[in-house]
């Protein structure tokens, strides 16, 4: 199957998932189930789900295994970007093309939308054979907690507000981003590296090695996207980051910089992936794909 | 042990218990870790981590194996103070006699610290051995995850806002009081019931019959308070309901029947529990202080 076919298999698969254990809208409280529905369905590129996929596929576990943590991890990722876009941290209107969820209902809606998502994600890694074992179910909701987290993406986006408004060095800068957008990358390719049979050590070092490098680039990737995309093409408020005066690696480097700087994390995340043959190609291509990302 | 001191050791153990999972205030983000201890440690009758370790008594569990169960429980509770309190919701600037997260430190943060205390939650189930069995660890997951959630705690919250200026029937407002406050109480006892050594279907059900009726005392207890009492004696805002326009037990019945209500639900909790003897005597314990507390 050709990545584009795949991928939209994948996207296609991911939503119908989502639509199944997320609660009805008519279901009391229905406003909230609305809302939640209007957050988390009918839009993003679902990479994390697709990166849940690719890894999943190395342990040879099927897609229906696949499903549920692929669901878990864009719940939380649907999670963040409710709050984020709350008028206490972003003050954003427009997310995927459409009002924010606090614009089209309201700041408290849109804050327990949040809270629900992230506890439903929690429920469904809970709920359903996300690995062979009960131990590797535990495992997979112990790496996606750390990486939701205070040491993760909650944790980098406290850094990024402490940030507003002040210089950073790059390790700062990297140290930020690892957390704020990496770990949740990081946890999507780790679960889906665990879902079916044991991988060996040697394995899992590879993987972990490209999962780090890819969640730093597709934060390299946001930065040049930010910088240079209209809101249009976007779906989300452009030029934000500089707005708000925020570090980003644009801002750091330079757009030429920040631009070799992402094919230098594109070389370092595909190498460990030689050795793996066949099953390691939808990773490469991945890597791809979020390093030349156009939205 | 009476039940004072037995109260007060558990109140201590637990207090230990939060203090060593909560991350370290001098780690980075520091403002975001000294905060989620600010909202967590140093206050709080930890009602939910008695009523772990009363019913986790029925099944023989040591206390030393309930610690970490008390503590996400106590966690997701400390979550929901922190977002309800946020000017969006409640607006409320006292809470345990101190100034609440927003106010003291500000309202991003405050997002934040419940974000990441709730992530601590279900990061504590999945690291300790809160039952004998992974498949144990995996259930208690699974219920404080469906009593937070859009059915249980986070959707009880958005009946209470949708209901701000409505009346509501008596049917109604016991429905919103079962998930707002009820479900996660609830939780606590059946996470403590399943802890142990298995229990029969028959204590089980005794335990959830005890369980539904506690949730519910537990907030009709809280609404006649917060009529009476004063701000001092509450260490939050008294009066709130009222001022809000909420519709609450006291305004629906008036305070001569809401208390003779708490008498009665009192005797319900306490029923099931008369035929499991002497290790059901904490959880009977339990009950007369939830319904005569002063605070």
């Amino acid at each position: 199957m050709k990545f584009t076919d795949w991928s939209t298999y994948i996207q296609q698969r991911t939503e119908t998932a989502l639509q199944a254990v997320l609660p009805a809208a008519d279901l009391v409280p229905d406003r909230l189930h609305e809302a939640m529905r209007y957050a988390v369905l009918g839009g993003g590129k679902r990479v994390r789900a697709l990166l849940v996929h690719a890894s999943g596929g190395l342990t040879h576990a099927r897609p229906e295994q696949l499903d549920r943590a692929a669901c878990a991890v864009e719940l939380i990722h649907a999670y963040s970007l409710v709050h984020d876009d709350m008028p206490c941290m972003d003050d954003d209107k427009l997310r995927r093309g459409k009002p924010t969820v606090h614009v089209e209902y309201d700041e408290a809606t849109a804050l327990l939308v949040g809270d629900a998502l992230q506890t439903l994600a929690f429920q469904v890694l809970a709920e359903s054979p996300v690995s062979a074992t009960a131990a590797g179910q535990l495992e997979a909701i112990r790496l996606l907690a750390v990486a939701a987290g205070s040491h993760g993406m909650a944790g980098g986006q406290a850094m990024d507000i402490a940030a507003t408004g002040h210089e950073m060095t790059r390790e700062e800068l990297e140290l930020m981003h690892l957390r704020k957008t990496g770990a949740l990358i990081r946890a999507a390719i780790l679960i889906g590296g665990q879902a079916g049979e044991g991988v060996n050590d040697e394995r899992r070092r590879r993987l972990d090695h490209y999962a780090k490098r890819i969640g730093l680039l597709y934060q390299v990737v946001d930065d040049i996207l930010d910088a240079g995309a209209d809101t249009a093409t976007l779906g989300k408020t452009a030029g934000k980051d500089a707005a708000h005066d925020k570090p980003t690696y644009v801002s750091l480097l330079g757009l030429t910089d920040a631009r070799r700087f992402t094919e230098e994390l594109l070389a370092e995340a595909r190498a460990p992936l030689a050795p793996l043959g066949e099953r390691g190609v939808r990773l490469a291509e991945l890597a791809d794909f979020i390093a030349h990302r156009a939205f």
